[in-house]
């Protein structure tokens, strides 16, 4: 729920339009409002939105906002759905939204890198690779397609491929400090050959100090850039039970140890999945209810969805390829579970059974054939096999709509094929996300704390847990519930609350997070709290830059 | 050339030896030339030595040297030879050495790291694996068994294995602050569990703060261990010409960014490898002469040398290394080079013909049968052929003495089998290590800048390209001389100087540095230094922790 809020003052707004031209000021109230949607039970209304064009101007706000103390809240495109969109932590901010700055500046073909702005969108740097550097791939999120690629490698996002962790392949900084200052990151002059190819720099290394914080605004980034491989094979480990989740966590841990496994696989609860195949049932949504046990089993079934499904990519040469997946397939033999390898020549059969079964609506002759065929392959649902394509895609670097699509599980609308945007389409999310070791002994603890507390608030568990590198996975929870039911919007609020204390009195942390969980207290104190506040003050001593982001 | 200074005051000595017993303290004038003997041109007296036994020993003597404005200078072990070896930057400073702080804390041996003191030593974390988890492996660098694992992390040392990037294999670091106070970095409390498993932490990643800086002293860390690969084969590229080199260079870039080459391959020029098998010619040492190119060829001759040498590693499984090699092959089919795999059993061979050499010191029938059988197989010297076992050791992680010894290549000394301390032993050594592209035409031209320089200075260039990831190779320059000859030695200065000067010019960054460069001028000024200077006024107001690290 949100409470409009006076917009920035006069002055303010003639002096950000006299920076970046009034078509990129936004202050009026119904502008201000649908701005300021969020995914999540709470908003903020904004004092106003700017678009500058360039880090020039970036630096200009900066100032402004110095003199007049009004804090800025920089996003470089405002995809946040789940931790906050694009909501400051309190009203009247000033948001700054970075989509402008879209430049695809370099990318070196031989190095493997690009240089970018924020705004260059994930979408935009697969088609300029696809048409000028076809054999480099850059890693993508399975959210929108729209998503900035620099802003979710700060905010330390993922993906699949091999550069998966998307901070871990940044390389080459510059930032906006609140001072208005440009600062180049890298100990390196303009001229300095190995900007975008030398992790860590010379001298300290600062780049970790602008992410997932709030001491500047990066406006330019180099991203290091996978070739394609020769190969890639998709494969998926169907957990039937989740008493064999514990050996299938630890078995995926031994392959990545040992470099078997190279992209970081996602493992889904039956329930994540069936967001991405269905709307909530509309007869328990009008309830508030969640989807008991019975009728859930019924849908696994139609679906021929299992408890637990592992997502993964190998990638290699032909021969490596081969040698990857015996050593897959003999340490993967864990009772209870299914492997099963796509490789490209399966994938686009599988596309094209779909496309028959979807021209032919299911019926007559094509729709028996499609079905016939399918069914001779696998007992699951063809729009389970749909999937198929698309993340093959995501594990070549393509985006896709497909999985943002859950985000409108407990909508009343339905969501589009593309140009989804929960935000403004009214839908509840909230994404909690943990860190946790990767052993099924911890997996197995972290979902024996999640999972009563999903009973107790009334809502379904959608969970993930998603290899970060090969020692953690991120516990991934979507809190999905009908944002036009203020009752269950509040249930959907506790149940996040309870979920970040529960896990903070464990000792886990947050992978990341946004506005709920900095708005639930502060941070955890000590010397650490103490240097951060002293870091702040000392780059932001008007503290007008993101204040509370990340308990700073 | 070192001017003895004055030792501490008598009052901060007693109260050193109030906080680190008296045996820990050294200030007389003989201990304090000795562990201030450099293999660098220039030396700086030290005021005193400290050895703290704990963490706590360590915040004491901060608070104490901020009270009396006292310079200190931290070193895990201070084995830093060619950078400044443990000198401070001015006279006067008191050493820390944190060589008694040696507890390894943990070894987590299902999610392969450990947690160690700044005093473990290479040689005591390999024994100690290899005692109670004989499944992993820690890399290594090549320098002495008794070098610091965290201080060459923290400083950004490199080995060999798939983990050589030691900062980047870092997880969890316990920090000491200028204030005194103890700094747990990742945004985790004590009980967290993914302290040593989580990069990169909650809210802003820090760690790089206290890599090549002086914000603080790194207490304690996590390091990331790697589990023994079922199968590990050597591989030697021989590039017999220079013409080749830009060729090799570019296919190992290749290989590394496909993921096929997951070691850090060491590309080493002929003189440098002459340097671990012999003595500079006493003849040319006493005239202080570089080695003319006509004996240079015969010496490449006589040992069987080609002008520059790659090593590196192959991990995996047996299915996977046999892949790889294949595909290893297939891209170095590189005119006027030779690829040479070397598996256990051959090195296993090699070690015991080379045994049977040495036993029977090449005369009688024992040493006419090995030379027949190693001439079979190679051309090369029984004494390059000893290094084999070496190399496939350190791929291990199992440090040796045996690249050391090129310390002493100037040396008047021959240097032991183990227990080497060039600083000790009076040998002069500089090292000045650029980042440059991982590109052939980047190599050549970085040749290019620095071949004339050393012909100009009359000293023989030793170099090496290691690859630091799949985009950037480390130029490592060695700079051997006399340390007994006052002309050469000032001639070795001011060929660093100028070498650093030209690459500085040429925007090349250091990949490291130490004191010869800190000592050579200011950093590069601008908004990062200014910056810097920032952070060093806020986390060290008193300006006492190694004022000038770093330019900082």
């Amino acid at each position: 729920m949100m409470m409009s809020v006076q917009s920035a003052t006069t002055d303010l707004v003639a002096e950000l339009e006299a920076i970046s031209g009034a078509r990129h000021v936004l202050a009026s109230e119904a502008a201000r409002t649908l701005h300021s949607r969020t995914t999540e039970p709470e908003s903020r209304c904004c004092g106003a939105v700017v678009y500058p064009g360039s880090a020039d101007e970036v630096r200009a706000i900066m100032r402004l906002a110095a003199r007049r103390s009004v804090p800025v809240w920089p996003f470089s495109r405002g995809n946040n759905w789940g931790y906050g969109t694009k909501n400051a932590l309190g009203p009247g901010a000033l948001i700054l939204v970075l989509e402008r700055m879209n430049r695809i500046i370099e990318v070196n073909d031989e190095l493997a890198y690009a240089v970018i702005e924020p705004g260059v969108t994930q979408q935009q740097l697969y088609e300029y690779l696809c048409a000028e550097h076809p054999r480099l791939i850059a890693d993508c999120t399975d959210s929108t397609p729209l998503g900035s690629v620099l802003g979710n490698a700060i905010e330390r996002g993922y993906g699949y491929t091999p550069y998966g962790d998307h901070f871990g392949h940044l390389c080459g900084l510059e930032v906006v400090l609140p001072s208005g200052e440009l600062l180049r990151l890298g100990g390196a002059g303009e001229s300095c050959p190995t900007w975008n190819t030398h992790k860590w720099g010379y001298g300290p290394a600062l780049e970790g100090l602008f992410s997932q914080s709030n001491f500047g605004v990066v406006v330019k980034g180099g991203i290091w850039l996978h070739p394609k491989p020769e190969k890639l094979v998709l494969f998926t480990l169907d957990v039937e039970r989740s008493e064999s989740l514990p050996a299938a966590i630890d078995a995926l841990r031994e392959l990545a140890l040992a470099g078997t496994l190279q992209s970081h696989v996602h493992t889904v609860n039956a329930f994540q999945t069936l967001s991405l195949l269905q709307k909530y049932p509309a007869d328990l949504l009008a309830q508030g209810a969640p989807i008991p046990k019975g009728r859930f089993a019924e849908l696994k079934v139609r679906y021929g969805l299992p408890e637990w499904t592992a997502v993964g990519g190998i990638y290699g040469t032909v021969g490596q390829v081969r040698a990857r997946q015996r050593d897959i397939r003999r340490a993967l033999k864990i009772t209870g579970t299914a492997l099963t390898f796509f490789d490209g020549p399966k994938v686009a059969q599988a596309a094209k059974l779909v496309g028959l079964w979807q021209r032919s609506k299911g019926h007559g002759p094509l729709g028996t054939i499609a079905k016939a065929v399918k069914t001779t392959a696998t007992r699951k649902d063809f729009a389970l096999v749909a999937l198929l394509p698309e993340m093959y895609g995501i594990l070549h670097g393509k985006p896709t709509w497909s999985v943002l699509r859950s985000a409108y599980f407990k909508s009343r609308l339905s969501p589009a094929s593309e140009d989804l945007d929960p935000a403004r389409d009214g839908c509840g999310l909230m994404w909690l996300a943990l860190a946790v070791p990767m052993t099924g002994a911890h997996a197995t603890a972290a979902l024996d704390l999640a999972e009563p507390l999903f009973g107790r608030f009334g809502l379904n568990m959608s969970a993930c847990f998603t290899m970060m590198n090969e020692r953690t996975v991120f516990f991934l929870l979507g809190i999905f519930f009908d944002q036009e039911n203020g009752a269950e919007r509040e249930r959907a609020a506790q149940l996040y609350r309870e979920l970040h204390a529960t896990f903070s009195r464990h000792g886990y942390q947050h992978y990341r997070s946004g506005i709920p969980a900095w708005a639930a207290g502060p941070g955890a104190g000590g010397v650490a709290a103490k240097l951060l506040g002293q870091l702040k003050q000392t780059l932001d001593p008007a503290g007008i830059l993101a204040p509370g982001r990340y308990h700073i």
